[in-house]
């Protein structure tokens, strides 16, 4: 079978489960509804879920075992599992987030209203809405945001005999542990060293801790943000680092795999602005009135710097008149100025998020970028060139629109490539700002270049 | 301190140790430059070498020991670290080739010219160079591309004991080891279970294995692709998974990180290519004739594609020539065509990316996508409106402009959301091809509706 065919194949299966569970919500059959969802193949949840919707989403987790809702939940976008939480009954909803792990509950609780997270807490179990709370106080990408309470910590002076008992009774309770290192501590809670697993197995069971332990481990404090961790986490090949509050108080656990989780989720949120969602989130089941938030600002915003931008046609009136070819090359300068400058942008923000430049290197960044901005101007320009002297059998008119553009590529190459470190230096998001400034200013340019040229070339344009 | 200047001390600071590193590489001081390279802070390192340039990388992997130039070789995007290694001397580049994890070896020596891979792999030591030339063998994207070959089997018939013996002797070997899981085998090496470290710690010295494993574990077959490995480790809380061949010998273990690593790589991939890079990957670091490779020639086709939407102006040239102040709007309605439909088209990536939706879902993502774009459409088509009724004193140009870029954005909307889905439907990366072919039409679109618009007034506009 070949491989577009097999594709269409699963997708008709997808199809088909999506239906039929849709059916046996509208049932209640519980039965059958547990039988799809785990009929259903990896990755292939959230496509189903998205083609629920949000009423029939929230249904299905009030049909299923609260620990299975928890599974489900965790697989859709953040935004749209706390509307699903929020559109369900507080009960309920506690049940589910008592079943996660305390990262994810904290996320979720922050996602959905304050009053219904308050809600929620109050019906959630003891010991796991204290958790939440507390790591609900730390700002989410932050070390305190990321980090997990399901750690394994004892006091140095035990013995490898006192642990190994302790997992033997408490098994059921560590058994949805990470049981990657196990933290040592001293009376008072301090931190105090760290050892693996298998230093445990390799050590007589009469030895204490504290003579097993790599003393002042590398930890983090509460208050790390996640891009120092995501490095840390680059230079050190550790599966998880010790949290510490400001007296050195073991407080969590922060693991690699919720960093690299939160960093997708930066660069997916940069993404989305780069591309003019305001918020950097927009899922279309979100509500209209959200999506318009995301959109519709920011695109009557650019409206007004295409307007801004424009404003300098009118100038060169009677120019126009005189040579209305000129017109045709209007709308192309300017496609040109963006998608030269977009494309100078992108490689510097995959710089910066790679850590390779900083808002420091706008210098050299121009300096590296200002070759390839002449090659891609000469390039094009002489391309258009063509095309005017051609279209119209004028070769000045070629000159003057290959002249503009190629004036405008190199402008707009290197105004992207600087364009984001300039702004950063001054603390706005470059994300979110860059396109819409860049295209405003090589817009005027491309205008003013190619109007301006016109003009000056009057004379031979009319021969 | 406030946050900003703290900014500016640090940076000056990595200023002066790129400054004093660099003297330390011309001098040839090994250990200057060793105790410069470790008072980098974490994350700053890429930074620093990012300046240094080639040559002067070169210089330092060849001075500092191998296992700390695999490292920082390591930190580096893999298309510089694969120059530098380029760069260097044979011999000396298998040394650090060496030191690194094996799927590492293998992703750096598919980057190089495939002669001096070749080259490498024999200076390299024996053993690591057969289990890099048996993951060479394997695409990139797929469990046997990302898979290391550093984890623990044992057959199933050995005791706890056993383990733990082979464990001590070969403690030294092992250190490099993540040791997440222990994987039980027969004696055909086929993968028969698996057991965590934890649970030989809680079990007595002389049970088997075969009584400990988790039987018919899941494990990956080596073809198995990204994604699906992604979806896996999402559905399920391994750090790890076995990886086998088409006969179920297990040939190495797939870690969680290196599944998120290329994940985000894939990401990235798409974001550059979204922006106009051919190829997805550019740093200013690679060669100029690279570089242009992957800019220049999307920038041709988009001038290409520029003119062809461009190409109806002139047909309008009479009604141009008697309403001239319709010139101002032909740069703002290509401009908001373009701006909605990369908002559109970022929301359907982004459900793409996250699974949410896949090809055949146009029909639904449309339909959503309908009251946004008519909403955002009039915003903007009543602002346009009133530019042109005030500026010209023509409620009819006003009219026609606005009525233009509302029905234009109402259409950029739909068709950027359901672009990406179509182009994948049919195979073509959607990526690279959704922003070029998206704005080709709706600046066609806008050019005719406006143009058509006047013609159609143009009584009405002349009054």
């Amino acid at each position: 079978m070949s491989n577009s065919q097999e594709n269409t194949r699963i997708s008709m299966q997808i199809e088909e489960l999506a239906c039929e569970l849709q059916k046996a919500i509208e049932q209640k059959d519980v039965g059958l509804v547990t039988r799809i969802v785990q009929k259903i193949p990896p990755g292939e949840l959230p496509h189903i879920l998205w083609q629920l919707g949000l009423e029939d989403q929230t249904r299905l987790m009030e049909l299923i075992d609260s620990d299975e809702a928890a599974e489900l939940l965790l697989e859709l976008p953040e935004s749209q599992a706390a509307d699903v939480l929020e559109a369900m009954d507080g009960v309920r909803a506690a049940a589910i987030l008592d079943q996660m792990p305390s990262n994810e509950q904290a996320d979720l609780l922050g996602a959905v209203a304050a009053e219904r997270s308050e809600e929620f807490l109050k019906q959630m179990m003891p010991g796991e809405a204290e958790d939440a709370r507390r790591l609900l106080q730390y700002r989410p990408d932050t070390a305190g945001g990321l980090m997990i309470t399901e750690y394994l910590a004892y006091e140095e002076s035990l013995a490898v005999d006192d642990v190994i008992q302790d997992l033997r009774e408490n098994a059921d309770k560590y058994r949805k542990y990470d049981v990657l290192y196990i933290y040592t501590i001293d009376s008072d809670g301090l931190l105090r060293g760290v050892l693996r697993v298998r230093d445990l197995l390799l050590s007589a069971p009469h030895q204490n801790l504290v003579a097993l332990e790599v003393c002042n481990p590398i930890s983090v404090h509460v208050d790390t943000p996640v891009d120092e961790l995501d490095h840390l986490f680059r230079k050190h090949r550790f599966f998880g680092l010790p949290v510490v509050d400001s007296s050195g108080r073991l407080v969590g656990m922060v693991r690699r795999q919720d960093v690299e989780e939160a960093m997708a989720e930066r660069a997916s949120r940069s993404f989305l602005k780069l591309l003019g969602i305001a918020g950097g989130e927009e899922i279309r089941s979100m509500a209209l009135k959200e999506r318009i938030k995301g959109r519709t600002v920011w695109l009557s915003i650019n409206l007004v710097l295409d307007l801004i931008a424009a404003s300098v046609i009118p100038l060169f009136e009677n120019t126009i008149a005189q040579v209305l070819a000129i017109v045709f090359f209007l709308p192309i300068i300017s496609d040109m100025g963006g998608n030269t400058g977009s494309q100078s942008l992108g490689v510097t923000l995959r710089e910066l998020a790679a850590g390779l430049i900083g808002p420091r290197d706008a210098w050299r960044v121009a300096r590296i970028e200002l070759p390839l901005g002449v090659v891609n101007g000469l390039v094009v320009g002489i391309l258009l060139a063509a095309v005017g002297w051609i279209w119209q059998g004028n070769v000045f008119l070629g000159a003057v629109v290959g002249t503009a553009l190629a004036l405008n590529t190199v402008l707009a190459a290197v105004l992207g490539a600087v364009m984001p470190l300039a702004l950063s230096r001054v603390g706005i998001d470059p994300a979110l700002a860059s396109g819409p400034i860049l295209t405003t200013i090589t817009d005027l340019s491309g205008f003013v270049l190619i109007l301006g040229g016109a003009q000056l070339a009057l004379p031979w344009l009319l021969m």
